[in-house]
């Protein structure tokens, strides 16, 4: 174990542990218990199925944030994976196991970087805390956004946030996401006429009246994006009517589809748009809506002004901005006047069998958090 | 007993045989049993899981044949019958139970018909013929079209043909069916490439990409109908893409389709239209066909002059002519060049719990086959 670096080795206790999203599987525990010594107040918080952690080490201002989750998606195919994916194996100086990249390594640089920074700052200004979730691959409903509430509740700001998802692309630092697009989701059924295919004039099919409909919604131009964000996109992702007999005008369809959306619209303009096209088209219709996320920029700050600075100096190159992906916690984060970047390991291999990072770029990760916590704080 | 008809009687013995497709359950050996002492010759051809009757006295011509189906479609929810779905029972002169309308009952009449015909004309010169199946509520392959594939094989040619399918609607005889519409069926899979709804530009959406073509076909005029046709009616039974999950652009889209056809164009026609729509809007697909019959009509000839007569005898009223509705096993004799007509009871209750006829229909039914024997073969 002694080849090891301390954030690999920590990374690899963590990763050790299997926990399948909403499971913790003790990963929070052991991070409480690096952070308490350092002074950090531990809180759980727990919300239904889902263990949170709270740590926060003063009581001033700023506030600086590390933010993650633990859980992580299910390993998939087990005998496609040359390693198994909760034992943490080291080859060749690339590590490999579930979690690795997304986001266990990232975790355990951030501890690593705030031991480090501590012992050279004993005399803080400012605040730390983690942020820590076992529900960001899945439903997301009693993670980061429960905890937020509760901060929000108390009076409890976070002024920077580093959110530890997997941003790089080839090389670690090579993007940083300042932000990310809003995520708008429509369930929509159309109302028809069951009956028989040979007796159309009895019935009324729901399938023929909204495919003009769903034509004309797949072909608008809804934005043209701007210079941090691509243009909002539409797509449908489900669409079913008929129950496999062939003889049947089905009665109903129903259409599932998402909005990926820049800063150039709002969830509720595009809702009215999609509802004058529905209506123009004359359906029949129930459409029910969730917003996963509005979209949320940093477009400058000390804390982006610090991370691109802490690349620079750990890398030698300047990180790329972007806002493209998925969505991540930090869109519950940013609503709150917070500003929030994501810096993470490269995401080739996320979600995949044989998921993994280089040790490497754990230990630059753990370079560049520290370097952030330096030009934010002090 | 004493109390009901030769018909009432003989449809309630047919009927008390829970044959259910493609079981015969002894029906068709009750019929032989009938018609041996008349002459006949039987023949049971038994294809796969299927048995066929096809019965004929002589060997000269011209050849009439009665056809129709010994199976039955399942009874449904036992517990909202009145009377048990298998138990034939008449009450104040209705004769309820699984096959009354459709079709035991016309089975029956076509027998006794027959019978008293021949009593009356022992010197016949044209030939009857009994074509009768047990999978014509099924999937149809190894009924009818079987037989009339070995009829035709041998050469043997039927010239008049009256299938036994309930086709009056308020009384016995009001409606004549002189022909059917086509009926073809169409399995379209649009091939798209599958995707992350936040990475749409890596995509390729077959669900956006169908969805003017759809709309293209649902709103297309096939054909203007004629005078004994309808408009060709073009009806999507089925679409599918995506597994629910939200955030994942579907790889294919399937879409189950049948046109209901006039005389007024081919499926051919049909098909060379569909992919002229398909191409035009540059999709990749892949598209397989079913052609589960073509149209036919009996516009004229001495078989439909006789069953006009003869409802016109037995009722004092003209029945209507119409070829609405779905296919029957009428395609498969037409096209060898038979005059096919279907004359059967009132179609109200056929496919539902508590199916029925009222016993002097059936009687009615007799005479007007009786008639029609009488008109045709002397």
């Amino acid at each position: 174990m002694s080849e090891h670096s301390a954030v690999v080795k920590l990374a690899m206790e963590l990763m050790a542990r299997p926990s399948i999203t909403p499971e913790d599987a003790g990963c929070q525990q052991l991070m409480a218990e690096r952070l308490a010594p350092l002074g950090f107040v531990i809180e759980s918080m727990f919300f239904e199925d889902t263990l949170n952690l709270w740590a926060r080490k003063g009581s001033g201002k700023p506030l600086f944030c590390f933010a993650g989750h633990t859980d992580v998606v299910p390993p998939g195919p087990e005998q496609q994976w040359h390693t198994p994916p909760f034992e943490p194996t080291l080859i060749d100086g690339t590590l490999y196991g579930r979690g690795a990249a997304d986001m266990k390594g990232s975790l355990a640089a951030m501890i690593v970087a705030t031991e480090r920074f501590l012992s050279r700052n004993p005399q803080l200004t400012g605040d730390i805390a983690f942020l820590i979730t076992s529900d960001e691959e899945g439903p997301f409903i009693n993670g980061t956004k429960r905890v937020i509430e509760t901060l929000e509740a108390r009076q409890e700001k976070i002024r920077w946030c580093v959110v530890g998802e997997p941003s790089s692309s080839r090389q670690v630092g090579d993007v940083i996401k300042n932000g990310r697009r809003g995520s708008l989701s429509g369930t929509l059924l159309v109302k028809g006429v069951q009956g028989h295919v040979a007796y159309p004039q009895l019935a009324d099919n729901p399938v023929h009246k909204a495919a003009a409909a769903l034509a004309e919604l797949a072909a608008q131009e809804w934005d043209h994006g701007n210079a941090f964000f691509p243009a909002t996109s539409f797509q449908i992702s489900n669409i079913h009517a008929g129950s496999g007999t062939t003889n049947v005008i089905p009665g109903e369809l129903q259409v599932l589809f998402n909005f990926r959306f820049s800063t150039e619209v709002t969830a509720d303009q595009l809702q009215q748009q999609v509802y004058a096209i529905l209506d123009k088209h004359a359906l029949n219709y129930q459409l029910d809506w969730i917003l996963n996320g509005e979209p949320f920029l940093t477009q400058s700050g000390t804390l982006l002004e610090s991370a691109v600075h802490a690349v620079q100096q750990v890398q030698g190159f300047a990180p790329r901005l972007e806002t493209s992906g998925g969505t991540s916690d930090g869109r519950f984060i940013a609503p709150t006047g917070a500003e929030v970047i994501e810096l993470g390991p490269c995401n080739a291999t996320i979600h995949k069998v044989n998921e993994c990072v280089l040790a490497a770029d754990l230990d630059r990760l753990a370079e560049m958090y520290e370097q952030i916590l330096e030009l934010s704080l002090t």
